[in-house]
């Protein structure tokens, strides 16, 4: 059934700028959500809302404007303009160091967070007054679509559902969120007028979805711990997948084969892969001092194994990330002075964004080490073993989202336990041929049969469920 | 009705020494434990287990001994002797580090902590032998007393109540938890088999206390989720406290009066005082940082007002509260440096073990500070109270168990918001003398009605309403 959907995300689809000789251009935004909701605007009258980020992305946010997705398909943008004040303190200070902090659990408490009186007029003048636009665009949008549902999207979002809800009571709304969901002591961080506004904004929705039924448990409690109200029959689990066939279509592409090429020409035999953002949920400090200790254990692998650890630098204007991503260049320097001989280093650090290459260690990996601290998640455990060609393994974190439908073809590790992955990275690479080929195989075809259609028929399901009532 | 009761914890209330000419003498415990469990030892039949720690604690370890309370009353000490790796490894990397650390949620995750070998190690041979060794101990008495009922205590003894249980389906086993309950997932940091066993170890018992609600349904829920049963009926809610006669008498001793004579010399018009271990849990740097923001705010309290930190130096031999310690010098160094004048330092910081200044301080708060990161109950908050002389106002982080109790009366503070607390000082510096009067005297009320003996009693109470089926 073909329906009129608001699609509501910080970053959009589209982004604009100008050419020398004053015409608009249009560039079509990256990125994992954008992606993901591609399928959308394929089956469904889709407008989209998201923030003007570029000068002429300013411009453009008085107007209605109309795009073309890759495939032909046409969908509308609306984008919002914010006082650039306003969105610098929603951004930088609230959104991606506060609540990605928290719902990833990385803050050192006895030392920080220390929320000063910049950081509650951060919160009030810049996360409120962003969402508050939202909210009024979705209204404006309502307003020429009254019978659309709403689809918001992620942590930066939290307070426009209510806002959205106080206009219109009868509007279908609905809300993903993409990263974890942390339990409500780890919440209570925050001063309790800013954690019940969180809570209260995303239980106006009808529908709020999770990537797996752990993150959607650690939901309902924190709304009755923390509101006193129930919330189970407003949350889904859906495991956000990714296309497959663009996958396949990827590993044959020039570039990647190219990538790929240099790679095969300078491998050993063994080859343990890692593909992360620089982000300190990643744990990539820890995932060196486990291969460092399985080195140790295993002298008779010196020279026959290497890992390729390809990081995408991340979010470097904020200081945590930048003193992690110092961290993890001196835990690589530390092994490699330590093991490595001419013609072989241990960790071959890469930090850059190319996804051709992470494409090419997809197919030529042996062992897959995917450990994160939390994660919501993690798309590189679906993605690569669709097309890797050396029956790799997955060592897998019992904490990133994967792992509820993945786990019990990889082998699961503990994040923290820095001794267990060292043996994990052992097992996997001693594992019979047989047992790789199965569990790889089993791998694909979960993926090729929940892959992101079946995502978004899951959460448009929902919502029609619960929606229905309320519009007959 | 008197009963017999065999209490097990790690420190216990006396411990053996030798004098020069050969004969042995005894040295009563001090901590809060055994004063809190002083009591039972008046009005029921005692065996108190613990630990050997001294030479010659370690000579008495075979024996049967005989001890007399303050009071007069007789009770059994059975000490239990370990291997002196295998009491370091429980002791000073599992106990202390891990779970003290796990269960005030103070790791740093993105660095911290990294398990190795060596915490495997130390896991094994350490605190599940040094938990053998007690339910060792248990068992032997129980052999002598088959009728009493065991009472463990506190974090050290999470795998003994199992062990006892599988030589002794039908013992009456209770055990109580003095420090808060972590929700699953900080509990996950431990790997698997850990995690279980320690869940696992504490739901063989009949009862399982905790000071708070909160803390008794975090249990609940992480039973649930680590180990998918429902431990609801076995779980007991009761705060403890103290003896209020206690402090009555101590405040008018004369080493309490000589101090607080000094400290009535030397006082500015308003005192800020908090009273704590050097523990990285008891969020004094932020209380240092809060003050200062309270200064910035207020010019006019300039030699008005000073803080009295009055802190006893804690577990120095681990790495973690020897840099706590540092970072707590740097700031109210940082703080003083910056408003101090001839006559007046904001910040008087004194690292010592000094109880009876402590209760001077006591007696002389215009406001006491207890800003917990996380606390199990805290009894600053309620010693304090009963003894103070000049109406001061607490106030209270919502974190630290005392809160369910004393909330209402103090002034509630999120422990990470450094704005929030400069802006409780200011309010309770600034509350009118009826208003602190009344708040002062419903706390000193509310301890008054609910003093130790409450605690045990509820404690007792709640094991013969599951027990006595069982017995029958």
């Amino acid at each position: 059934m073909r329906r009129k959907l608001i699609v509501v995300s910080n970053r959009g689809p589209v982004s604009y700028g100008r050419d020398p000789d004053g015409t608009r251009t249009a560039k079509r935004g990256g990125g994992g959500l954008v992606t993901a909701l591609r399928s959308l605007v394929q089956y469904h009258d889709v407008t989209w809302i998201a923030s003007a980020i570029t000068d002429e992305d300013h411009v453009a946010a008085g107007e209605t404007l109309e795009e073309t997705a890759r495939d032909g398909s046409p969908y509308g943008v609306r984008l919002v303009a914010h006082d650039p004040q306003a969105y610098d303190w929603f951004y930088n200070v609230v959104a991606n160091p506060m609540l990605w902090f928290v719902q990833h659990s990385l803050w050192e408490l006895p030392y920080s967070p220390k929320l000063d009186a910049a950081f509650h007029r951060a919160w009030q003048e810049g996360y409120a007054a962003v969402n508050e636009n939202f909210a009024a665009a979705v209204d404006a949008e309502l307003s020429r679509t009254p019978d659309a549902a709403v689809f918001f999207h992620d942590y930066h979002l939290y307070l426009a559902p209510r806002l959205v809800r106080e206009r219109r009571p009868d509007a279908s709304l609905m809300h993903f969120v993409h990263v974890p969901w942390p339990q409500p002591d780890y919440w209570r961080i925050l001063p309790k007028g800013i954690r019940n506004a969180i809570h209260e904004g995303l239980a106006a929705n009808d529908i709020v979805g999770f990537h797996t039924d752990r993150w959607r448990r650690n939901f309902i409690y924190s709304v009755r711990e923390l509101l006193g109200e129930d919330v189970t029959a407003k949350t889904v689990a859906a495991p956000i997948s990714v296309d497959p066939g663009e996958f396949d279509e990827l590993a044959q592409s020039d570039v990647v084969l190219r990538r790929e090429r240099d790679l095969v020409a300078n491998r050993l035999t063994k080859l343990v892969v890692r593909v992360d953002r620089t982000d300190p949920s990643k744990n990539i400090v820890r995932g060196f001092r486990a291969f460092e200790l399985y080195l140790d254990a295993h002298p008779e692998m010196h020279r026959q194994v290497s890992m390729l650890a390809l990081l995408d630098p991340s979010r470097q204007e904020i200081p945590e990330y930048a003193e992690y991503l110092a961290a993890i260049q001196r835990e690589a320097r530390r092994v490699n002075d330590r093991f490595q001989q001419s013609g072989w280093r241990p960790i071959d650090l890469r930090i850059a964004d190319d996804f051709p290459l992470s494409v090419a260690a997809y197919k030529q990996f042996d062992v897959l080490l995917v450990n994160a601290i939390f994660d919501g998640m993690n798309l590189v455990a679906k993605e690569a073993p669709l097309v890797n060609q050396r029956d790799g393994v997955v060592v897998l974190s019992e904490n990133a989202g994967a792992h509820a439908e993945l786990g019990k073809w990889a082998v699961t590790v503990n994040p923290f336990d820095v001794e267990g992955q060292a043996e994990a990275i052992g097992q996997a690479l001693e594992m019979g041929s047989d047992e790789r080929r199965a569990r790889l195989e089993a791998i694909r075809q979960h993926v090729r049969t929940h892959d992101l259609n079946r995502w978004t028929d899951t959460l448009l399901a929902a919502l029609d469920r619960v929606a229905a009532p309320a519009r007959r």
